[in-house]
């Protein structure tokens, strides 16, 4: 069982540099993959942390300039985990050097972006994949396979929300390693291409593509210090936004971001109505998927609580046994085995950075939608 | 303790017309009033079906004719709960005829209808009640009394939903005694004036007026049979509405309804995020109010599932003991008992015509917003 | 429709008083039946609390001595609800009068008491029931009916809790008409006789008799003043309760039951675990039946939440519509709708007294295990 | 930081042998320790499986034979994780080499067992452990902080349940690799052992000791083919136990386990009530810690379900962020992390084997009650 070798050049060692050395450390031991990541080089603007993030996770060699890294034969796969400003360059140099892109959410800054991302790796005939990672969530894979078993039928509603509240404080920075999210020169937008990203990606796989949106958006605190500039600056990002839309289907839909919302920590949820059942999935009960089967008799009808633990689910005869909960970090590790297994069987993995295009056209219209107070149709 | 008798006409022998005769059967053993409705007359145009509900009831006398009904002197009260295309016109009869007015709601077919309405019972200077219940659910008006002693503080958000599934069957016809709120022509709207009036009448209750709206309404089944014509006809209301709203007080709201919603039998659920906590409420949980207080310390914040049964609770106090749940048809008594309550010390009882007034004018901006597909900004 | 007018005579105006007039003030509101109860008689020993709550409630007549209630000849039925020294004295003497019984729980102070309660119902031929309300509960009917379909299987497990909090503070008196369930002398035992019962009445009545059983007891504060006496006296009721149990068909069972379960304040909850399914209920969230069914497909297994509140749920067909939550009095009047649907079909109802002394045997045999120590098996 | 070296040598590579790799490869990525783990030896009689384990999990080296690994000089602390009745001869050998002793619960065959291995790794002084993991779940730390902070008061009850489910085939054999909890000769006892231990454990650590218990036990399939044998043999082991307990404390306890709760997964639940709060907790919602704080306002008393994953609660600093949670491993993790940090801090980490041998005292305690009928004190 000598496995393939695929070296990994991850650049970015934040918050999403641990989950990603965690995945490529552990997959090999819980999947039976035909490759195996070798980490060979980590690259990240800040020497003395790249040394202390290295050392810590085993990565073999460092790099302070992503150019270089690029530039080294050793390496068969870029893996771009720095903020969303960078995604754009890094993913189309690598792609040009004929290297694997894998790419954290959101894809891009913008639709004109992304494009030329997607247009690169497509032409490259490169592998690739971005880490919408919740779909590895095993009860939202389940929910996908209920879907595809036809047990919901028509669709009539979905409703998602992603719920957060840790920028509440007005005493709250913007900027910097920390904080690049509220920047909206780092970041591209707030909560929508943070947050509703991901809601939409899982929208439009489990029940297909957005038809047309009408949004509105909002910064609750205008001011916050920048910590790079250590000026007061105006908050450009959105704090919350919420849409509806009508999907290609004639399912109705609404969703809703913020980092606002007193007490939810994390609440990723989704309901869809169907003809047949219903389903809701909440990540805050990540174990958990409900469903509502109508076609159990009439008096015993109910939203039957599923604990996602069993060998049958998605991903979890990998893991321990039933009962035994996986966590966040395992999203990630669940998705490197998909896009290995995707190597082994030339069946690529999704979503691609085409498929992760389609979900920045929808943001892109999102925003403009709540910029000018008018419905918008989903280009692309 | 010999109580003042207010004697009462109730016009409708529907499904509403038992919740309110219970109420009046009930009031005065549970609360201590000084008032004491008498069930004097029962009207409605079906008289067989008339004189099995009276003498079921103990309603004293019967009509047929409302008109002849407002003309009686031994009537102090008149109490609507027919077809909404008939609250109008009674409403404004009975004011004239210097009774008081008690109407279900949705107050109107529309605002043109309702502001005529309203000016007829100010001018007349009677009491007046429209039966938004759901104010008088113990968990609700515990919300209320939270919100008002400052514990949530700024509001960031509301969301609302008022979810149903009964209607999903092509089978089912429109029209007639029991399904007039599938026909446009007697009921005015779908669920916006059915579920999401009370929706809106709780959040505006809760946290102040809405100023602007954008909205979809959907109308999955198209055609039904009608069962007074017996023709399959066009279905003109709307199955599902969902609208974004900004509240005058700068929060921002998403609300939605539907009858499509598989699994969801009464869910009206609403959550407000302030400042300094969060409330959620779901009437299929009635008994039940959850609570995010986070100025309690860092270590133990957490969703607080209130159960709403102690005597320290709104209405509560009237009925068991802890832990002793009530159920759908007590928030009539309750309401009446308020009603009853304000002829008793002269502060009206809320929400008057007037406040029902100021629902109907969201109702009809949402309706305008989804045919138009633009924002509305609502008048009043 | 002319019904059969059913005379009552109800004995004891405290907390159980209100409950059962409410249930004969609206019993043939919601069910269609041949009988009707007809409120004649109120008695109490407290003449004045008397007058009040038969004038509030219409009982036409008053009583201060139940020997002359008994006397009377237009008294169809007595329902006892009064302390529980009293059930045995009066239910034999109604009895004998060829009055029927009708009798709060628990059945009476000993086992030696009620057998002869049970035998002078007997011999009188008088039709009898004792009121454990919570068979009523919808709920609780639909978990019998889904054992009754075969749902469950052989049944490994059943655990049941009754849990309250409210005597936790020693300041609380004892005695006296509020608190007379704290003095042994008139409630016979603590926790065991008042909450236990309810417990074993459902249990035996779900999946059979209790073969033998091991117990303890604990009294936590151990003095309490006296409200008629104005001493402070040694505490001798039971404030908590555990057993286990082995029931004839070979399940095991552990039951618990106090009043010192800070936060709990209704919790009647009980887990059956069976072959093919498992059932819980919790009395808190009294519209809800838990089901878990294993014969569904493997990846989609799960407990449903069953919202017991359908036309086809036990008893809900005469409430209101899908969604709409009955509360705890309710319980009371399906139990009375049960005993004068028994009247009319002949099929007397059930719990009998007789069925009512099975528990007591169970009550008697749980106090004595905890007295000495021993496991004691069940006699009767 | 150059951390220092600890040397394991890790017997049997079973399921938990996977748990405790898992943890020797993470921990020190997590948590900023002085002593990091070398995955130097892995042991196991079956030497293919041990090969394909050794290699996926990078141990560096094997041995078929523990005693062989006792000898080496290069193992600084043993890891004991094959079945129950080889921890006494391996602990006992290895505390006499003087390696550390680090054993997977429970501690022995019996107290005798026990007692033994406790006066051997005290004579010999070495630092040691016993894994009961779920004292290391976020939530039940949590638990124990609230207690140690006042929150709960005096205790007056504890309910312990340990329920699982996948033994209710009559088709699953017994013994062999897989199945030896089913084979007492093998594991001692059936859930006593197994399951129970853990709740003792933490039952003991949270609210402190146990005097006295009354037991029963049940073995609901008496006869399971030996897979080793091949032939149909008796089933010695217990499939279910229930105990009521006293506390030294003067608490009132019930422990209960059993795998024959269909549809109960892992439910190792607890429930403390206590004077001025309750605390709840179930293995199946690992994330969440229910508290109930009476000390609140009489209108806001609710069960507060504590999201425990912020930074503030134990060990969640070290994950990830607030809202996303960990799992099942990561209690072997913090485990790990604990003992580590016990050899930096010259704090013995908790449980010690002494610690186990307690718990052991009950669980002896609990069967020979189960066999005689009556309650037995705990010794020790």
């Amino acid at each position: 069982m000598a496995r393939k070798k695929l070296n990994i050049g991850l650049i970015g060692c934040g918050f999403m540099g641990r989950t990603h050395s965690n995945a490529y450390l552990k997959v090999n031991k819980f999947f039976d993959l035909e490759y195996q990541p070798v980490m060979r080089a980590m690259c990240d603007l800040n020497a003395e942390k790249l040394k202390t993030f290295a050392e810590n996770w085993g990565w073999e060699t460092t790099e302070t300039d992503w150019r270089a890294l690029l530039e080294r034969k050793d390496i068969d796969a870029i893996d771009i985990v720095c903020p969303n400003n960078m995604h754009h360059d890094i993913a189309i140099a690598a792609a040009q050097a004929g290297k694997m892109v894998l790419c954290e959410k959101p894809l891009a800054m913008s639709v004109g972006e992304g494009k030329e991302m997607v247009d690169a790796v497509e032409k490259a005939g490169v592998a690739n994949m971005v880490w919408f990672n919740y779909r590895r969530v095993p009860a939202i894979a389940l929910a996908k396979q209920l879907i595809d078993e036809g047990r919901i039928g028509r669709v009539f509603h979905y409703r998602a929300k992603y719920l957060q509240d840790w920028t509440i404080s007005t005493d709250l920075p913007q900027g910097g390693d920390a904080l690049w999210r509220l920047d909206a020169k780092v970041a591209g937008s707030g909560v929508t291409g943070d947050l509703l990203a991901h809601s939409i990606d899982t929208a439009t796989w489990l029940i297909g593509g957005i038809d047309k949106v009408s949004a509105m958006t909002e910064t609750f605190i205008k001011e916050r210090t920048h910590q790079v500039t250590g000026k007061v600056e105006a908050v450009k990002i959105d704090d919350a936004c919420a849409f509806l839309a009508r999907f290609k289907n004639g399912a109705l839909a609404t969703f809703e971001s913020t980092r606002y919302a007193r007490g939810r920590k994390n609440q990723n949820d989704f309901e869809i109505n169907g003809e047949h059942g219903s389903i809701y999935f909440n990540l805050e009960d990540a174990h958990q998927l409900q469903y509502y089967d109508n076609r159990l008799d009439n008096h015993v009808h109910g939203w039957q609580t599923i604990l996602v633990t069993d060998f049958e689910h998605p991903y979890m005869g990998n893991w321990w046994v039933p009962g035994c909960v996986i966590g966040y970090e395992h999203t990630f590790i669940n998705a490197l085995s998909d896009f290995l297994k995707g190597l082994e069987t030339g069946e690529p993995v999704r979503p691609s950075l085409r498929d992760a295009l389609d979900t920045q056209y929808v943001c892109d219209a999102v925003l403009e939608s709540a910029k000018t107070g008018t419905w918008k149709t989903i280009a692309g």
